[in-house]
């Protein structure tokens, strides 16, 4: 369906809205034990959970292009609002009709906050109650980041999901650290929330044609039914639920935002967190703060300790994991949603994930090896290339290297995730989730 | 068709011979003045010529995936055998079947000598009839380059069209220079012809599987025409003219070798150089020593005063062009093959070629751009991408930026010889070749 924004520039680029008005955000199909299994209604498409999301830091998932991101079956993309806000700048995506126009992914995006990127790139220069200060990695111009500010540069790029604006607590952090750190993002949180409520209308696919941003308040909307705006139920608060009859507000699909647990390693904090920001009622909830150096035990623990206090009927979102066998126990102890650098990084170094484990491309071992990088694996990498021929690009130094490792590695992640879901409709009779057999050590 | 190194070990590979053992190696099927358009029968694929062949130097085209070359229509690629030689390695290639099966590119290869490379690229220690003893640009290391050796290479890469080794003569050359290095080659041209002659079977796909290189000429070898080896007509001189009845060496696809014209920017020396190749009865003929530095008018002067001298039924070639109007112009003047890394090393640095002209797609000015790179582009970059995009990609130095790019100038080239083929078959009443309108300015 076409949004408003498809003024034929691209050809064939669509907003396509999801169009399902009264579902919920999370309609929840199948438990086994603690995992389940969901569609996420997101305005520009139905996610099927638990997922993985790819990340593209400069609305971009690095070496790999749109459509072959789709022929993966990637559902949601992760954009970093830090670097965006930086180069090319919010207002000049927004100005493009945003970033699924921008990029040209008319499926779904989630952006953080910048607050992580603030905290681990940049040169801040102050954190104070009111925002951070800090320094651009790339040119060292000054800039401040705010909740409020964090949530209007969100809007401008419009994701489907973005994130409350947060601080990211080091490991390890003391007691009283944590604690401190906590209640700052706990206010983060609840600015965040109401500047977001106040603006969500903003984002820039809720702009018909013609008008600016704003002025659709003012009442210049075309007919409900017989526009061209399909609605989503998404953002359940902006449907009058007594009637049938949308609110004006409700004539565009409207965006989510999660709010993000922290308290370091400390479960009575991380309960707190989970409770106050429960209390705030967010769409969907994130566990931050992990994957910062802990041992991988600690990690699950945070996790597992703080699903009990979050909502059963809402996303959750564990940012930042993980490798392969993680990504399967997280979602069996109940997540939803989560993100990783990982297999994008890792492929631009030659590290592969496959089904007989870890495999670096560049050893010697494989200079003559005729054999696909996974044997198991049907992604279209593996269904054409051979290890020998990966190694030489790799060793090589050749940039088909960083796109084809990429695709094996992101497929390799959606499979997984794909088979977790399976697993979980198949219920206790099917494969049980231990089976998925998910081989960590090298190959 | 399957060849007979498909042994499943890469899913769906397939050498796929093609087979028409009468057919000549070129077949012409139309002139339009000098311009002539035709067939290229090759062991792996009909090529229909006037054609340009992107550049894969170290078995890949720089960053483009080899299904990506395949939809837009790219017939036959070439590859460096200095770049393969050195790394991975021949006979590393050689024992993965080839190069074919090496970079899973089931059509047609070409391969040139490494001569231009090793006098452009390594550090040449000694040059003696015999050939050059150079040190790697990789690493320092000593080799030696002869005609055999060269020869002895390229067959264990195993392309469709394999080039004599020649001296690239510099620009400028002193007039004995010119001719002491034109001697050079032809003596060279000779030697390549006498060893490919004698070991042209021993290109990895000529093999069956489970012998060895050269077990093939003891005579075992399954029935010709019961028998798993497709056969071409490609190499005329493996056919016995005077029966149906082929001869044992013809049982599989024979490649082809084409001689090198040198002679630097002199008339006469380049007659002497075509008529002196002709003699010794290439398959092809490659005008080489051009796009050294020498004015465009040089160039063009060049080609057609030494295709007079080459003769009509065989393909020429012109190594090392150019701009796309180049490539047209030279279509016209009676060229068949063309190859250039323009476009793919322009892509890299952000110079795309559109109908409009040449865009540098890193200025300001596209920096809001919400248009296609090429309106008039019906690639899937173009279908897809904004310059806006384009722009953010290659100024934040995105690997992505080098695929998009590098796809969009190759489907600029290859529709440029399309439509220059559709003009010849369209004879006089059609599009011209001047209102093919290749603009060459600064969009």
């Amino acid at each position: 369906m076409a949004g408003p924004q498809d003024d034929g520039l691209l050809g064939g680029f669509e907003l396509n809205f999801y169009n399902d008005r009264m579902a919920p955000l999370l309609e929840i199909h199948q438990q086994q034990g603690a995992a389940r299994r969901a569609t996420l209604h997101l305005p520009h498409a139905k996610v099927e959970t638990p997922v993985f999301m790819p990340v593209g830091t400069a609305a971009t998932v690095k070496a790999v292009p749109q459509d072959v991101l789709e022929s993966l079956g990637a559902q949601i993309v992760l954009a970093n609002t830090y670097h965006l806000y930086l180069r090319p700048g919010h207002e000049v995506i927004r100005s493009l009709g945003g970033l699924h126009r921008f990029m040209s992914w008319p499926h779904a995006l989630l952006t953080d906050s910048g607050g992580y990127q603030v905290f681990s790139l940049s040169n801040i220069r102050k954190v104070t109650p009111e925002g951070v200060e800090f320094r651009s990695h790339l040119d060292g111009s000054k800039h401040f980041l705010s909740p409020e500010r964090s949530i209007e540069i969100q809007l401008a790029l419009g994701a489907d999901v973005m994130m409350a604006f947060d601080e990211c607590t080091e490991y390890p952090a003391e007691y009283a650290r944590a604690k401190q750190s906590l209640e700052l993002t706990l206010d983060w949180a609840r600015r965040s929330l109401d500047y977001f409520h106040a603006h969500l209308h903003e984002v820039p696919w809720a702009v018909p044609q013609g008008l600016k941003p704003g002025q659709f308040l003012a009442g210049e909307w075309p007919a409900v039914n017989g526009g061209p705006y399909p609605v989503s139920g998404a953002q359940s608060s902006v449907l009058n639920p007594e009637s049938a009859v949308l609110s004006p507000e409700s004539r565009v699909p409207s965006p989510s935002l999660f709010g993000i647990v922290q308290g370091g390693m400390y479960p009575d904090l991380r309960r707190e967190s989970a409770e106050r920001l429960v209390e705030m009622d967010f769409d969907g909830y994130a566990i931050g703060g992990l994957s910062v150096g802990e041992p991988r035990h600690l990690t699950r623990e945070v996790i597992e300790r703080t699903l009990e206090f979050l909502p059963k009927d809402k996303p959750r979102y564990v940012m930042g994991v993980g490798y392969p066998d993680e990504i399967v126990e997280y979602a069996q102890l109940g997540v939803d949603m989560m993100d990783c650098v990982l297999p994008t990084r890792a492929a631009r170094h030659g590290l592969l994930f496959t089904s007989q484990g870890r495999v670096n491309i560049k050893n010697k071992q494989y200079a003559e090896d005729p054999n696909p990088p996974d044997p198991a694996c049907a992604c279209p990498v593996c269904g054409r290339y051979s290890r020998a021929y990966l190694r030489h690009l790799a060793t090589s130094g050749e940039p088909l290297a960083a796109t084809l490792n990429t695709i094996h590695n992101l497929a390799f992640y959606l499979d997984t995730m794909r088979r977790v879901r399976d697993s979980i409709r198949q219920g206790p009779q099917g494969n049980s989730p231990p089976s998925l057999n998910v081989e960590m050590a090298d190959a």
